[in-house]
C-alpha cells in the first residue's frame, strides 16, 4: 500500500510544484532492518574464498541480507559519519543504486533505508550479458561529482578507486554469506542514464550483480 | 651477505651484458614465509572497525606479517592464478611495490617473494606528509599498462578500481591485525618514478602507508 501511495505521489510531480515532489521523495523510502555488524567468516578465509560468479538461482535476496550487504559495502560505522570503506578526502561521493525486479532504489546509509527512484525493472539495462536481466540484485555504483570539484582531473580516478574499496567489501560479504557476485563494466550508457534519472554531475562507475549460486 | 652480493651484482649491470643483469635480478629475491591463509577477525567486525590512521610507532613489521598482508591484498588463491582481489578481465595489471628502510621491493605473488628493486630508502619520496618518511612500510600500487592494451581509454579507470579492490583488502587485514594504515594519492611523480625505475608503460596509482599505531 505504501508503495502504491508513493508511485501515485510521484505521478503528481509531473503536474505539481516542488512541494509535491518532495513529499513523494520522502514517502518513497523503505526502511531497512538494522544491519548485522558482528560475525561473519574469519577474514583470511573470506579472502581465500573470494571469487567471481555469474550463475544465480531465482532465490530472492531478503531485505535483511540486502541491509547487511549495503552496510558491509559502505555503511556508516562512526558518529562522524565515516564508513566501512574510505573515500578520498572523506568526500563519500559514491552512491549505491540497487536494481531489482521491483524497481530501482538508492541506498540511504544515514537513514538505513532504500529510496525509490523508479518502479521499473531496469536490470536488463545494466549490462550486456544475459544473466544481468535475472540477477536478483544489480548494484550500480554512481559517482556524484558535484561533491568533488576540488579533485579536478583526478576526480575520475578517485571515483574509480573509491568504488573499488566498496565493491571489494561487497565481494567479501558475499563470500562470507554464501552469495555469488561479479563486478562488470560493460553497458550502454544512454538508456541506463535515462532510466536512472541521473543528473549531468552523476557518472556510472561500475556494476555488481549479486545472487545465490545455482 | 646475500643482499650485499645482490647489490654488487646489480652494480655489474652498468658495464656487463644482459646475462649479468638477469643474474642480479634473480639473486635479488627474498623468499617470504608462507602466508597465513586462515583465521583473522570476523568479517563484519573488521568492516566495523576499519579506519584510516597516520601515526605509527617505530616498531618494524615482520616478514611474516608482510607476507600475510601482501597475500591478503593480492595473493594467489587458486591453481589458475586467480587472486584475493578481482581485476578487469583477470589481467592482473597491478603490481605492489614495498618501500621500506632497507630498500624498494616488488611483491612476486607467484614465488611468494620480494624482488629487490633498489637498496635505497625512498619512503620520503612516496608522499608529501611527514609520516611517510618513517612509516615502516609504504605500499605503492603500480599499473602495468603493457598488460592491458585492449581496454583503451578505460584502462586508467580499471587500474584505479583494481587498485581499490586490493587496497581495501589491505585495510581489512590491517584492522584484523591491529595495524594502522591509510591510502594516499599526493606525491611528486618525477623523482619517485625515477627512483622506482619504472618503464613508460607503468603508472603509479596509489600509496598506502602501514605501521603499528603509536
Amino acid at each position: 500500500m505504501k508503495k502504491i501511495a508513493c508511485i501515485l505521489l510521484m505521478g503528481l510531480c509531473v503536474f505539481a510544484p516542488n512541494a509535491f515532489c518532495h513529499a513523494a521523495e520522502q514517502a518513497a523510502l523503505v526502511r531497512l532492518p538494522a544491519p548485522k555488524t558482528e560475525g561473519g567468516m574469519p577474514l583470511m578465509q573470506a579472502l581465500k574464498q573470494r571469487k567471481s560468479g555469474r550463475d544465480y538461482s531465482a532465490k530472492e535476496i531478503s531485505l535483511q541480507t540486502l541491509s547487511d550487504m549495503l552496510w558491509a559495502g559502505f555503511g556508516i560505522t562512526r558518529p562522524d559519519g565515516r564508513r566501512t570503506a574510505p573515500s578520498a578526502a572523506n568526500v563519500q561521493e559514491i552512491d549505491i543504486y540497487i536494481a531489482k525486479a521491483d524497481g530501482l532504489w538508492r541506498y540511504n546509509a544515514q537513514d538505513n533505508a532504500l529510496e525509490l527512484i523508479s518502479g521499473d525493472d531496469i536490470r536488463g539495462l545494466t549490462g550486456m550479458q544475459d544473466f544481468v536481466r535475472t540477477a536478483p540484485v544489480n548494484l550500480i555504483y554512481v559517482a556524484d561529482y558535484s561533491k568533488k570539484g576540488r579533485f579536478g582531473t583526478q576526480k575520475e580516478s578517485w571515483a574509480a578507486m573509491d568504488t573499488g574499496f566498496i565493491a571489494e567489501n561487497v565481494y567479501l560479504f558475499c563470500t562470507s554469506e554464501g552469495l555469488s557476485t561479479v563486478v562488470r563494466g560493460l553497458f550502454e550508457p544512454g538508456p541506463l542514464i535515462k532510466a536512472m534519472k541521473l543528473t549531468p554531475d552523476q557518472k556510472i562507475i561500475l556494476m555488481q550483480s549479486v545472487g545465490y549460486p545455482k
